[in-house]
């Protein structure tokens, strides 16, 4: 089988712990162990966040020399060295030598005219008080929003549209290599208005679950693979009666309410790919891979319309 | 044919020149325009420098959390991202969009018995103060030396001896691929001594045009260019008799001393290739580049015992 995976965020780092190359990369080592067996039986795709990972940048950038800070898309390159690194040596320490890795820098187009430009969402690098805050905006033309007691910059999160690496991952899958690639959801990119047609960077945030399962879309997967820091998708989450799914459709799972910010756009992204493909989607925790693989844990959303099956409580 | 062309410190930044992205972008852009016209008519790979780009990652790094900087190997990785982004995205907005792009992490083995571990010789990161750099070399067992009136962390630079991603980065270039890869000399890890054989990253900085070398002769490459801001190679160079060579051997240049900071490395390179593969090295400047592939402009070292020719001063 051809199988995309996309890491959560805490694969690479829990919330709270410090963020040391240390410490993501033991994470990064539970997160191989977990892989290896599935690199070894087939064909691997890996996308991961890098959330944490870009907000540390803009930090180190804006306590150094906060006039020359890179902008977002060049922080995103940035990222994707620096976690697919970890991953192909950590993963690469548990299997054979023989066995070839890359890590694709992966640049993703957004449209120009997607909605998400109109309503920045996503929060990214420090918090500010409110007069910095404003300065902020006065100067660079930031969007800056109230999180808890201070304020903060918020970028779009356009939709992505197309991959532009993805027949040279392709190819690389095709002669068996592990491919770590859309790190971050990809960075995001845009061909300006006008004759020229140039690509750009665009300071946005693609969100990583919506790249990912693009990516599993293009490359043809058999199986797309949401990782997270929860076992399965609940029914009536939090409530008494709240049920653990083992497998579901895109219909079933349509009128669902989930949480904007944590299941939503897993399960959208699982949704999509299962109605556009026929093939399924799982969304799961690391340490059920093989089981999620297996359909026997976490939650497999396929085409059709079968009923809802949850797991025994 | 196949060419490998690496791209000098000054492709991406000038001396003095502030180390912001659109900086860095417009000196790549003009490095896209010489690059163009070859990437049209032959199968290419880009390596380049990262000298200051890891120097600034490790100033941000100390300005935020001194405590957490990461480690050079982390931050080298980080760099191969962000320029290669900015490579690809600038180098394919003079190309068809058809044209296959990847940047390639590439992680280089180094030995750890290298002599050059007993005597580390590169700068980097910031200048300290002696007390300051003092306790550095008690805290973290850094070695320092003295560079100008004040104290510099130094690393070793050790041979590269392989590079792990040279089967995908292969396949990529038989498909039609421009690739990106061994930025900065690659990641420089090794195998801990031991019975597990793991792979770890290495607190050193690889020469980058000795890296280069290793990917052009592995890759099977037709000619090697490296790239920098002198025209050629000068037999008695800043001498009044100064002449440029256009065509030389590694036999005849052997005896010849160049600049250990300079063009010593470069010379170097160009002569194990050429010595190595029977093929062509060249050095020469980036402006160049069309004229310097056809051997009519830099220096041109093939192996055999040819006289050395000079350009007409």
């Amino acid at each position: 089988m051809r199988i995309v995976v996309a890491l959560g965020g805490n694969a690479l780092l829990k919330r709270g712990e410090p963020m040391t190359a240390e410490v993501q990369r033991s994470n990064i080592r539970v997160a191989a162990q977990a892989l290896a067996p599935i690199a070894s039986a087939h064909q691997l795709v890996i996308s991961h966040g890098n959330g944490p990972q870009v907000g540390l940048l803009a930090l180190q950038g804006a306590a150094y020399k906060p006039d020359e800070a890179y902008p977002l898309d060049v922080l995103g390159a940035e990222t994707e060295g620096m976690i697919g690194y970890i991953i192909e040596q950590e993963l690469g320490n548990l299997l054979p030598f023989e066995r070839p890795f890359a890590t694709v820098l992966t640049m993703v187009e957004v449209d120009p005219d997607d909605p998400g430009f109109q309503n920045p969402t996503k929060f990214v690098g420090p918090v500010y008080e409110k007069d910095e805050a404003d300065r902020l905006v006065a100067e660079k033309g930031w969007v800056v929003k109230a999180d808890g007691p201070k304020w903060r910059r918020v970028v779009p999160s356009p939709m992505p549209r197309r991959i532009f690496e993805i027949r040279p991952i392709k190819w690389l899958l095709e002669h068996g290599t592990i491919v770590i690639c859309a790190g971050g959801g990809g960075i995001p990119t845009m061909y300006q208005p006008g004759a020229e047609r140039k690509l750009v960077g665009v300071e946005a945030v693609i969100d990583k679950d919506l790249c990912s399962e693009l990516l599993a879309r293009e490359l043809d997967a058999d199986l797309f693979v949401m990782l997270t820091d929860v076992d399965a998708v609940y029914m009536d989450w939090g409530a008494p009666a709240q049920k653990a799914i083992l497998r579901s459709s895109p219909a079933a799972l349509a009128q669902v309410p989930f949480a904007a910010g944590s299941m939503g756009p897993k399960v959208d992204a699982a949704c999509r790919f299962a109605a556009a493909t026929g093939k399924s989607a799982a969304i799961g925790a690391l340490a059920d891979l093989g089981r999620i693989i297996a359909g026997e844990a976490g939650t497999t959303i396929v085409a059709g319309g079968t009923a809802t099956l949850y797991h025994a409580s």
